[in-house]
Formats: structure tokens, sequence, C-alpha cells
């Protein structure tokens, strides 16, 4: 007998038909003898919804009152889940964020959790009972209900296995698994069975949307195992777990871009400590945040190297482009730039891997790939176990279907 | 300054226009320098909404579920009400029912207000904000989230002002006050400026539906003051409060009727000690509430008194009329009654007033004024405050409009 933490989206729960499909996978769950514990999303579109009616009031309302509006979501799901599972004779009992002593910080509309207290969950599994608990939502200090922020049900699903010591954590969603890469993209996308926690963050990181990346970085944190499968099918779907010597025959797992970022260059800034310091203040003191950095000597117009003079570039979000563009051109001219110039027309696509670690090549291979295809590398950011490069947006597709087929990752493992 | 707990219906907070309206009412009142309580309800249907997805799924729903369900419609509307009020520049703060410190007993569904901690409340009215709470819901002593039943809004606010010993208990509706009688029946309907509470008791009783029956029964037991107005209006609205002396010179302050009735009669049954008691108590166990009850000892076919048989005759609600008919009617044979008869083509007609304790000639006016319509009265029941008649179901508008009239109750007062 085990104790699992199964996990459910929005688009698993959106109407009755889909409520009654994802409970009988609970109840045959507990059927097999195992301890369930569910953790539900509001139903698709309804958090949009009740976002919408708040936003037709205030452009900025209370994020306190922001939050008592959202978690009614999950609130009714679990009540019209818990009353489906009664229907086909389970004992259940639903629990709202406070009920199941999930204890947070007081950042409304962002909380994070602090403290779980999983006491009641476990009185009623005892008594043999589903307990369905309504993820993205906690209590503050104050009594005060929080949110977690989008995605945030995955997080109370984490944090909920860590508290009970469950077997295993199922997140269960409209897709059948984590991927090499988006199979919308490239139609030789092959589902992985096995991905270790540090390559599904990365992943994550670089724009695959399966998982929210705090429940992934809590999951690694505690060494829960994560099994992502589809609500609607019985493919065996993906499981996150440690890294094991397996995994590391194969440099890459995955090739994934995003094109939701935007890259600001400071020309021939005067080489001296302190200068991007200076640069990355202002930006931070703004609220972006700052993903690729590079700095490299500036050349002349003959094309030698400038010892005193350096190039820096930095990518931000899209969305926050304009905004540190205009910011950096003023203080670029303080800190005796040459020239600022942005460009946000920009694609990162990277390869993720652990077995990147112990093959030599993969960075030659995936510069070559990308050049052989005449797509021009504009940076360059590399970890131990990714390589992202910076291109021209309309290749984002064209490199991520090259990178996957050069390094064979539509073949079976 | 005074405490003032206002209350507003679903029909007052229906929409973002109608919730900026009431909030707009609210503010003012904060801003007289009063400090104020708002206790909304559900917007109107969404209650309805929410049972009918519950009702989809299951025929007799978990009742605890069906409570964590409903308490997300006034959790909606306080949380879109709080964010109106800030952007009126106002300080405020939203409560459930567990925040409100609302506590009930365990009878999902229907629950009773065991007790009420309003330390919160108290301490954020003491920072200068406004105090929303969710009506009709609390929670119990596990935690669980219940709600009072409908209506049970006007409950809260009773006994929210009781707890916190406001001044005035303030309920905005969508009619203007108490009326003589219902205006739709009769066009010279009054609306009337002060009512006891024990005639506000049985208006309700008997039919009118302006406020719950046990938040009337609570705000007497603690006297009190309810302000009955129109949420849309500026209308002075009706003071329900302690009875004056002034009240007394009017007998009567209000005709109702009710069509939601059936009587049935056992015809000759034997006149012995607990007979009654044999047939109420099989009704009670069914869990069907009596209305009127009756007892006439039996006349013969030939016109004479037959002193060893009674008659015995008592209403139900409508609703129950049927149910009750074949139980009586198999229990009436082992009894030994002659024959049950049933009749739910019946009206029951009332006058209301704390004068007619002091005014003979209230009930002789009233049955010769069915009289001369030519309204045959088929049961009669009395209270100090009230006489109702039970007649035939078609005369029951014209006997209101007679009554009405005979009593003068349209004249101002």
């Amino acid at each position: 007998m085990a104790l699992i933490v199964q996990k459910y989206g929005g688009s698993s729960v959106a109407n009755k038909e889909l409520i009654e499909s994802v409970a009988r996978r609970a109840v045959a769950a507990k059927r097999e003898g195992h301890q369930v514990v569910v953790v539900l999303s509001a139903m698709k579109g309804e958090t949009d919804r009740l976002l919408s009616m708040a936003k037709g009031i205030s452009e900025s309302p209370e994020p306190r009152e922001v939050d008592a509006l959202l978690a009614t979501g999950e609130q009714v799901t679990i009540a019209l889940f818990a009353m489906v599972c009664q229907t086909m004779g389970e004992k259940v009992k639903s629990f709202l964020g406070f009920q199941a002593g999930i204890k947070t910080d007081d950042a409304h509309c962002r909380a994070r959790i602090a403290d779980i207290d999983p006491s009641r969950i476990k009185t009623e599994l005892a008594k043999n009972r589903i307990a369905v608990v309504a993820g993205f939502q906690g209590v503050n200090r104050h009594g005060d209900i929080t949110t977690l922020g989008r995605g945030g049900s995955d997080t109370t699903a984490v944090a909920l296995a860590i508290a009970l010591k469950a077997n295993m954590c199922e997140i269960y969603t409209d897709v059948d698994g984590i991927y090499t890469t988006d199979p919308h993209v490239c139609d030789t996308a092959r589902r992985i069975d096995r991905i270790c926690y540090e390559e599904m963050l990365e992943l994550s990181s670089l724009g695959a949307k399966v998982m929210e990346i705090r429940s992934i970085e809590l999951a690694m944190n505690y060494r829960i195992k994560i099994h992502v499968r589809h609500s609607q099918s019985q493919s065996p779907g993906t499981i996150i777990c440690e890294e094991d010597a397996d995994m590391e025959r194969t440099p890459v797992r995955g090739v994934t871009s995003s094109v939701q970022e935007g890259r600001i260059t400071l020309l021939r800034v005067p080489d001296k400590p302190g200068v991007a310091a200076r640069i990355l203040d202002l930006i931070s003191k703004a609220g972006i945040v700052i993903d690729m950095i590079i700095q490299n000597q500036s050349v002349s117009a003959n094309g030698q190297d400038e010892e005193n003079w350096t190039d820096f570039s930095f990518t931000v979000p899209a969305a926050d482009y304009k905004a540190t563009l205009d910011l950096v051109t003023s203080a670029g001219v303080e800190i005796g730039a040459y020239k600022v110039v942005g460009d946000n027309n920009i694609a990162k696509v990277s390869l993720v891997g652990v077995g990147m670690r112990n093959h030599a090549g993969v960075a030659t291979l995936m510069f070559k790939t990308l050049a052989s295809e005449g797509i021009n590398i504009s940076m360059i950011s590399t970890s131990e176990i990714k390589i992202s490069c910076v291109i021209e947006k309309k290749y984002a597709e064209l490199a991520v279907r090259a990178l996957h087929n050069a390094f064979n990752l539509g073949a079976p493992v």
C-alpha cells in the first residue's frame, strides 16, 4: 500500500464529465489499496473569469481580496469532485487550504508555503477516506486566504506529498508526459520515460510549460518522485526523479526554444570595475529579471581589440524589453557607453541534459548544426547541463528541428 | 458615532453596477462617522447555479460538500465589494464566516450560529476600516464550513449586530419596507413606519417574505433594532423594534394570506385521551410541521352534538399535503375515525397587530367582512396578536382587499 498524491489540472476538471473521469482514476487507485490524496485546480477558465471580474472593478485590486476571490475556483472543484466520489460509493472529504493545514507567508497572490500541518488529512486517510484538497491556496498567520500564483496547484501537490511522506506525486495534465521537444514544432518529438530534476528544471525554465518551476525545485530538494501523466489516457507518462547512471548515457535530453526575450547591448563601455554592477543594479531595482549576460572586449572599427573598452549584452523577458531599453539608454550615456542598441527579434534555443557533463562535443555539434542551416548565433550561455544560443527569431523552429535531428533525440533509447 | 451593520441581499449585489451602488451607501455611512459592518449575500441566482451543479452530480449530495460549494457565492461578493470600496478610497477588509468568528453547530446546510467571536472585526473597525462579512456561512468545531439555510444572511447580520452591540442593523433589499399587505394584491397597501418584533414575526410566519423568521426571533430576543430599506432608493423604510404605547392604538398592523397549505380532517374520531397526540406524533415523526389544529365535537346527521365523538382538523405545508393525507388515511382507520378527508384548495388569511389585545371587535369585524363578501370560513385560529381564517383558495385576494379596506389600513397613521 502506497500513499499517492494525485494532482489534476484545470483542463482535467473543466466540466462534470471530466471530473467524473478523473474521479474514477482516483477511486481506482484507492481500490487498489492505496491511500489517495487528490489536489485540484479550478475548472479551466474559471480563474481567468474571476480575475476579469476583479479587473473590471479596479486595475490594481487589493491582493488580499483577489486571493479571497480566486480561491473560490478550487473550492468549487473540490466540492464537486467529492460529490462525484460519493456517488461512486467512496468515503471522501474535501479540504480548503486552511483545512489542509497549508500555511503560507503573507505575500498575497504569490505566497510561498511556509509549513504544512497534514494531521487532519492523515486522520481522514486513516479512516479510509480520499482526501480532496484545494490546490493553489493556503492561509497566512492572520488567517487570511493566500494564493500561490499561477500553476500553484503543482506546488500544493508536491508540498503535500513531502509533508505526508508520499510514495509518489502524480501530476495529471493534458499532455501525456515530457517530450524531447515541442511536438507541435517537431514531429519526431519523443516522450521521455525518465528525466532527472535538474534537467526538468532547466527545460521548464527554458520554456517547457508542463510543470511549474517552483514545484520541481521543491520536489528536487526533498527527492519526491513525480509522475507526469495525461488525465484522459493510459500512456505511461514521464517520471521525474533523481539522476541515475543510465541517464548520463544520453548527452542531450531535450531541445527547447523561447521567443519571450529581448536583448539589449551597450557598445563600447569603459572597461572599469563596477560598470556592469551599475547597470544590473538599475535593472533589478526596477523589478526586472535578467536572464543571459555576456561581456566581451570591444572591437574597433578596424577590427582590433580595444583593451580599455568592452561590449556588454544581456537579455530580459519580452514584456520588460521596452522599459529596460529606455532605462538603459539614459543610464548608458552617463556610464560612457558609445551606444545602446536593442533587439527583440530574437529566440533562445537550448539543449539540456545531465549527460552533457561527460560528453565533449555537444557544443561543437550544436554550433555546427546551426551553422549548416545558415543560422547565426548572437549570444551563447552555458551551464553544466545546458547550452543556450540566441538566434534570429524567425529561425527558432528550424533550429529546434535541426538540433533534435542532429542529436538523434527522436530515436528510442 | 454609531456602529451599524448593513446587510445587502442577492438582488442588491447582482452585478458590478449594483455592487458599486450599495458600496457608495456603505462608504457614505462610514464618512458620516459611523463604524460600518457590511454583510453580503451571494449575487442573485448564484446559489441556485451552484446548487444545480451539485444536483447534476447527485440527487442527495453530501451536505458538508454542498456547504463548501455554496459558501463560494458569498466569498465572491465580499471580495468584489471590498475591491469597489478600495476604488472609492476606503480602507476595507473582507471576512469569510470563519474569519469573522461565526461558529455554528454541525448541522450542514441548516446550521445554527452557536457563538460569535467578533474580535477580529472589532480590531479592523478600530483601524478605521469597513468590515465586509460573508453572510449565510460559518464554521463548525471541526473547522468545516457550514451554511445557515436559505435567507441565512439576515441571521448573520442580526447575530453580528448582537455580538458587536451594534446600534442598528440595516437590512437592504428590493422592497422599500414592510407593507400593510402585499402591494401586488391590494393597491392601497401602505408602507409601515414602525412595527414591533412580535408583529413582524407573525407576518413573516404568515407569508410576508421580506426577512427570514429566524433573524427576527434573534433580533427580538436581543432587542436589536432592524431597519428594512430598499437598496436603490432613499425611502425611509420600516423600523422593526420593541413595542411602544403608540403601536397599540392601531388594532391591526397588517393583512396577509398564504395558499401554501392543505387541510386534513378526521371525521368522527372517538373522543378519548391520546387520540390527537397519536395523530400528531405520527406526522411529526415524518418530519412534517403542523400549523393550525382544531378539534370540535362531532355533529350527527340529524344535527345533534355527539358527545363521545370529535372532529379533528389540521393544516400542513402544501408540499407535505399528499404525504400527510396518505399517512393519516391509514392511521385514521386504526384510530377509529369515520372518515379522513383532505382539502388543498384552501387559503389562510390573517390579521396581525399587537393592538388587537386591547381592542374588542377585531374578530367580529373580520368575520363580518368575510361574510359580506360571501366567503365561508372553514377554520379559525387565534393568538394574542393574530387571527387567521382558512377560506377557499379562490377568495384569497378578495379577502385580503376586503379586510385591508374594512380595517382602513391604507390610511396614514
